[in-house]
């Protein structure tokens, strides 16, 4: 038998391994980048909306979003102040992957931002399959949503770094038992990092910025 | 060469060949059937708990509920009053197929019933692409998911036999312009039949319940 023959494993998928490039990438230019994930209308866009004037002098924040059609995103983003708002139509896919961020990375010169919000196509299952190459995954629930979503969508729920849980301006009007949907969270991802807010009303904002500020500081130093 | 070569032409995937099977043993039985399509939380099970009771004494309901995890919502349709509730566990697929279908119609005797409500995943975009054999398919869009849906994702919109848009009672607490909701609506799927409604108040159920009796009564004939 000849010695020493190299084994390579197969460890790694094609998107995967793009999901690396990425991240090399974007740790070479010292910034903080996260992956929206949430229902369609949970308020990832609001959320970013709302987010932009709050990080002004802070951090500089480039954008890239995705969807089925339209650039409403894209456009929302840029009006709300972002350095540069990138949109992908993935043109029916449900998600978006490692090639679509590659793609998007090409037309961004990243040593000019701190924080690259990446969100998603709206959707609960597929999004949670495909890695960017992007630091945490952030879940955006929302209460018209449901108590019960943590328990119907468990991978989405059990893969996520941090949860916002928008809308909270509507529990008055709706039947949603936080402590039932935070055991299922629980249950799912202890301690995961919750910041219950409204997008709306502004409240409960301020925690959520405090985060990006001190995670694109780490990111930088 | 030889003559009369016969050409098979491959004009139906497995699923839609499997979903016609589907649609025959439906119409054998006479029953009426519809997919429900929505987002996550849009408010599929709540529509089936609140019409079962309205639908006593006129039609004999049977539900099939899709989801990733849980029987939450065969569990409520059970309670609201199915003459039969089937949950399937999609164990992570993100839509219902025809052999989903295929198989919980295996469990059932269609004779004994005259409408069959089949809830798919919660998903704006996946289950759209996935014919069951189902007569119609009915689309619950919600007030706080805001009133661009029909633009971002024009491929579900497009292809719905009928809209139903929840939770009106939220409109004073939400932006959603209604006029630009349903001219997004109008473009993809001009005369769509529409039940603006609430689950919560009840308000618009009669005209939805009316739908569904009506169409039971055809395929009855």
């Amino acid at each position: 038998m000849p010695q020493n023959i190299p084994i390579v494993e197969n460890i790694l998928n094609a998107n995967d391994k793009l999901a690396q490039t990425n991240r090399a990438r974007i740790d070479a230019a010292g910034v903080f980048s996260i992956n929206i994930l949430a229902s369609p209308g949970a308020g990832k866009t609001s959320l970013i909306e709302q987010t932009l004037p709050l990080l002004k002098g802070k951090l500089r924040v480039a954008t890239v979003d995705g969807d089925i059609a339209t650039s409403i995103d894209a456009d929302r983003a840029a009006a709300a102040g972002a350095g540069a708002a990138i949109q992908i139509n993935t043109g029916g896919d449900c998600h978006l992957d490692a090639v679509m961020l590659f793609g998007a990375l090409e037309q961004l010169d990243l040593t000019q931002f701190d924080l690259l919000i990446v969100e998603n196509v709206g959707n609960l299952v597929c999004p949670a399959n495909f890695k960017l190459g992007t630091h945490k995954t952030v879940l955006v629930a929302s209460v018209p949503e449901g108590d019960d979503k943590p328990y119907k969508y468990p991978g989405t729920y059990r893969g996520v770094d941090a949860l916002v849980v928008n809308k909270i301006d509507l529990l008055p009007y709706v039947n949603f038992r936080m402590d039932y949907f935070t055991q299922g969270v629980q249950v799912l991802n202890p301690g995961v990092t919750t910041f219950p807010l409204s997008c709306r009303t502004g409240e409960g904002l301020d925690a959520w910025v405090e985060w990006l500020v001190q995670n694109a500081k780490k990111s930088a130093s």
